[in-house]
C-alpha cells in the first residue's frame, strides 16, 4: 500500500537555518559522528550549503511519479530526500520540478539516483546532491511513499529530520536532536577557532592536543635516516 | 582486418547545429528515450554543449594509433567518438591531438577511456566527454577501425550519426532521424516553456499534468501525522 | 612496530620546483611512463599544480593519528602522501591540519582516502588530491608509520621521492632520477612546441610523425562509403 | 557513548525457523518488497539458508572489538548483523569467532565488510553473507554499539528483527511482522506451485496471468520479420 | 512505440549447437576478437556451456513485463537476451519464468540485470549469465521491445544472432557469420591441440611461436641478478 | 627499456612450501599485517592453497607478450605474478600458457587483470587468482619487464619474494623474512589451537582475551531492554 503522510512535524525553522552556518563536517562531529550519507552523494555545483526539513520520497527504479506527489507536501524551508527502492541511475529530476520546488520555498534536493538539466539547475541556484547525473528519462506508472522513514545513501531519514548538505556531503540530524546538535556545533567551532590560531602560528598538533605521551605509551619510536 | 571507411554520409550541417540548441535531456526525450550513453561519461569542464557528426574510432586498450589515423577523416562539424575494444583508463588524447582536431574544425571528443592535458584542453575550449582523466600514455603498435559501427558507453554509434553532448551526458541521434528529432525537440521545448510558467506561478504538477485521478485509481492514500 | 623516520634525504628544492613547470603528463612520459597513481585520485579544485618531496604516512582505516605525527617531520617544499592500510573513505584531513601544514610550508596533500572541509581548503588554496570527499570523522587510537616506503593508489612512494600533481593526476619521481626526468621533460616540451605549431597549421599527425608506411605494413586498408 | 543493550525482545523461535523454509525471494515479496539488503552481500558458499533473530553490531572501520562484546549477547537461534560506520573491506571475522558463535547456537553472520578463513568456515558450515572476503586483520581499540538500530547494506535492522538469508541475498523482517509475513509466504508459495505446474505444461504466462488485454491497452504491437 | 517482432530468422540449429563445442574464448578469437560482453556478466553456477539463437528483450528498469511477452516468441534452441534501458540490479527473472522457458526448449538466459531463485535455477540446470543476483522484485507496468537490436553488456545483439556462453563469459556471433566462425573455430582448435602437446612436453612458447627474433628487434634485453 | 632479469635469488624451497601449510590469514598476521593484495583478487575455483617464489611480469594493457617471455625464467616452485601498467580486464592467460607453466613446475598464477579458459584451468587444477575472468584476447606487440619490482593489486612484489594464496586472498612475504614469518606462523597457530578449544567449550572471547577491563575503561556501558 502506498501512502502519503501529511503534516509531519518539523523542527523550528530558525533552528534549522542556524545549523547551516556550520557545515556538514562540524555538524557530523557535533552529533557523535553518525548520520552521514555515503560519499558518492555529490553536489552538482560547488559552494552550496543548505539545511532543511526532510520530506522523504520512496520511488521505484526509473519512475518519478511520486516526486510530483511529494511537491504538494513541501513547505518553505523543506528539503526533498528521494531514494529509489533499488539502485537506479535515471535522471528523475530536472528544471521543471526545480521550478515547482523553488516556487514552494524548498531549499534543495537530495537524491540517491540521477538528476538532469544540471546546467539550468546551476543557473537557477537550485542545489542538488545526487549519486548520478543523467539525462535518462523516467516513467509515471508505479506508486511509492511520501513522508515515511527511508534509507538514503546508507543513512536513515525520518520525515521531519533536518538534512544539512555542503561540498563535504550530506548529513541527517534527527528532529529531536536539532537543538543539542546546534549547541554542540557552536561549542566545537569556538574551540576550533582557538586551535586554528595556534596551528597557524606554527604550534604542532602533537603539542596543542597533547599527544606525545599517549603515542609513546603505544610504542611509537623514532629513527634517523634510512629504515 | 583493420579498415578506415572514408566519406561517410553525414546529416546536413545546419540541422546538426540546430540540435545543439536543445541539450541532451530534451533530445533524448524527443527521440523516445533511446541513444543515451552511460552516465560515467563526464565533461572535463562544465558548460560545454556541442552537436557533431560522428567519426568513430575503435582502439585497442592502451593504444591510440588509430586516433591519428582518424583525424584525416574529420571534416568541420564532426565529433570524434572513440571506444576501446576492452575497458581502459589510459590517457589516449591530449592537447596535441586537440590542436590537430581544432585545426580541422572538429567540435569535440567523446571517449570511453581516459584523456589528459585537461587544463590545456579547458583553456583551448576543446570539449571532451570521457570516462576517465589520466596522464597514462599509450603506444602506437596495433590497428583498429575508423568509421565502422561501434558501441560506446553502452550506445550504438554508426558513423555519420549525430552526437549531442552537454553537462547531462552524451546522446546519439541516428543520421536518418535527425530532422524528426529536431522537430520533436522544438515541440517539446515549446510545451515545456508554457508548463514552466505555470509551475513558477505555484501551480502543482499534480494539476498541470492532471495526475490526481490516475494516482487515486492506483490506490494512493493520504494519512495525517505519524505512520 | 611503528616507526617515524626522521631527516629523510630530499632532492634539491630548486630542482623539485622546476619539475612543477611541466605537469604530470609530460613528466610521466619523460620518465618512461611509470610512477602514475590510479586515476581515481582527483584534485578537490581545478588548476592546482604542485611538486614536493614526499613525507609518507601509513594510517589504519578510520584513524588519522599518524598524520598529526607526520606534520612535525615536514619541511618547506614537502608534500604529504597518506595511504591507509586497507581501503577507507573516511575524511582524515580538514582545514585545521591544512593550517598546520601551510604554516610549515608544505605544498599539498596526496591521500588515498577521504578529505573534508573542501570549501575551506579551496579558499585557503591548499591543494589536495584524494580518492574521496567525505565528512566522516576518524579516531586517534592506533599507530602507523611515517617516512617508510608505501604503495599509494597503486604507485610505490619512497620517502624523499618527488611527487608532482595537477588536473591530470599524481606522478611519483624517484629522488635519484629527478634531474634526469627534469632534463627529459625540457627536451620533450621543446619538441612538442614545434609539433604543436605544425598541427595547428593543419598538418596531419600521420605526416608529422611519419606513420603512413608503418600503418600500411601492418595491413591498414581504406574503403569508401558503406562497410 | 557506546552502549550494549541486553535482552532485546525476539520473535518466537519456531516462527523464525518456519520463515527459513521459504527463501529470501518469497519472503521479500510476501512483505511487500521491502527490507532487502544490497546485492553485493554474497554468501561465502552456495546452498545455505538461514533465519535468525538479529543481534546488531556497529563497528568502526578496521576494528572488530565490538564483535567480541556482541558474542555474549547472543542466544541460540540468533544471527549476528555487523555494519561498519564507514565502508571497510577488512576481514573482521574468522574461524575463532565462528567457533564461539556456533558454541552459542548462532545460525550465521551478516557483515557489510570483510570475512576471512572462508575455507574453514565452509568446512564448519557456518554461513556468512559478506560484502568482501579479505585476510586483512583488524584492531581492538575503539568502541561501537551492540543491539541498537543500524543500517546494513542499505537496509534498516532493528535488534530482534528476523533476518533471512540464502543464495539470493539477505532480507530483514521486522519482528512485529513475522507472523503476517509467514502467512503471506505460505499463501504465495501455494499459489506459485499451481502456476508452476501450468507453465511446465506449456501454458504461457501471458495467459496464466491474463496479461494480453492490458498489454494491448498500453499499445503493444506485433510485427513480422525485419524491423 | 513498443513492438514485438515475430518470426525472426535464425541460423540453422545444428550449426548453432556445433558452436557450443568450442567455448567462448575460442569462438571470440575465431571471429576476430569482437562481440564479447563485459566481464561482469557471470554464470550463476560453474560448468554450463550453451549456444542459442537470440530472442532480444529491452526492458524498463525494475519492470519485467516484456519478458513474459518474449516467452511466446521463443522456440527450441533459443536463448533469451535481456537488457534494461538503464542500469538496474533488480531480480527480473526466477524459477517460474525458467520453468516456462524450459517448457519451450530455451537453452538459457543472458540478462544485464539481476536474477533470483538461483538455487532452484541451479537445481533445474537452467543456466543464467547475469550482472547481479538479487531477490528484488519487479513490476509489470511499462512496455519495451522484443526482437529489436539492442546493446547488452557492451555488445550489440541483433535478434537471431547466435549467443554462446560459458564460464569465461558471453559472446555474440552475427547470424550471417555463424558458419565461417564455426569453421575458424575448428581450425583454431586443431592448431591449439598440436601446440598444447609441444608445450606439455616442455617446449617454450618463445620457440613454438618463434618469438625470439621479434622480441630482440623490439629491444628486449636480458640481465643477470639484481637490477 | 625493457629488461628480463635472470636468476633472481629465491628462498629455500622447503621453507616456501612450509608456509603454504598456514594459509593467508595466519601468514598475514604473522608478518605484522602487511603485504596483502586487494580483496578483488579472487581464485577461479575454491580450495586452492599455494606458496611460491615470485617471477614478476609487468605487461602493457591488452598485451600478453611478456608472459611468454617470463615462462622461460620460471623454475619448479615458482609462482607467476602479473600486473598491467594500467587497469585492464583482458584475458591475458589461458590453458595453453597454463600447460607450459605446469610443465615447468610452476604452482600458480597471480594476475591483476583477466584470465580465460577457466573451466579447463579448473580441470587441470592450475590455480589462478585474478581480478577478472574474461575471454577477451590480447596482442603481442609491446614489451614490458620480467623480474623487476612491481605493484600488484596494491602490494609491492620483489622478484623472489614468496607469494601465498588461498580462498582468503593473496599475500606477499619478502624473501628475507620468510623464515621469521614461518616461525611466527607456527607460534600463532599453536596459540590459536588452544584458544579454539576454549571457545568451542563455550568460554567467551571477552574472558579468554581478558577484554572486560579495557572495555570498561574506554567507557562501554550496558543497558537493558529498549534504547
Amino acid at each position: 500500500m502506498s501512502v502519503v503522510v501529511r503534516n509531519r512535524e518539523r523542527a523550528e525553522r530558525g533552528v534549522v537555518e542556524a545549523l547551516a552556518a556550520f557545515g556538514v563536517a562540524t555538524i557530523h562531529e557535533a552529533q557523535g559522528r553518525v548520520g552521514l550519507m555515503a560519499p558518492y552523494m555529490r553536489p552538482i555545483y560547488p559552494g552550496a550549503l543548505v539545511a532543511g526539513s526532510a520530506v522523504t520520497v520512496s520511488v521505484p527504479p526509473g519512475d518519478n511519479w511520486m516526486i510530483h506527489v511529494a511537491v504538494e507536501q513541501c513547505q518553505p524551508g523543506d528539503i526533498l530526500v528521494v531514494a529509489p527502492t533499488s539502485a537506479c541511475d535515471c535522471g528523475y529530476f530536472g528544471d521543471l520540478l526545480a521550478t515547482s520546488l523553488q516556487a514552494r520555498g524548498v531549499v534543495g534536493l537530495i537524491i540517491e539516483a540521477g538528476v538532469r538539466d544540471v546546467r539550468t539547475l546551476t543557473e537557477m541556484r537550485f542545489p542538488v546532491w545526487s549519486r548520478y547525473i543523467s539525462a535518462q528519462g523516467t516513467v509515471k506508472a508505479t506508486l511509492g511513499d511520501v513522508n515515511r522513514p527511508l534509507v538514503c545513501a546508507g543513512a536513515l531519514v525520518n520525515p521531519g529530520d533536518v538534512v544539512v548538505a555542503d561540498d563535504d556531503g550530506v548529513c541527517v540530524v534527527p528532529r529531536q536532536r536539532v537543538e543539542t546538535v546546534l549547541a554542540n556545533s557552536r561549542a566545537r567551532e569556538q574551540k576550533e577557532t582557538a586551535t586554528r590560531a595556534r596551528l597557524a602560528a606554527g604550534e604542532l598538533g602533537l603539542d596543542v592536543y597533547d599527544m606525545r605521551k599517549a603515542l609513546a605509551a603505544k610504542g611509537l619510536t623514532y629513527q634517523d635516516g634510512k629504515d
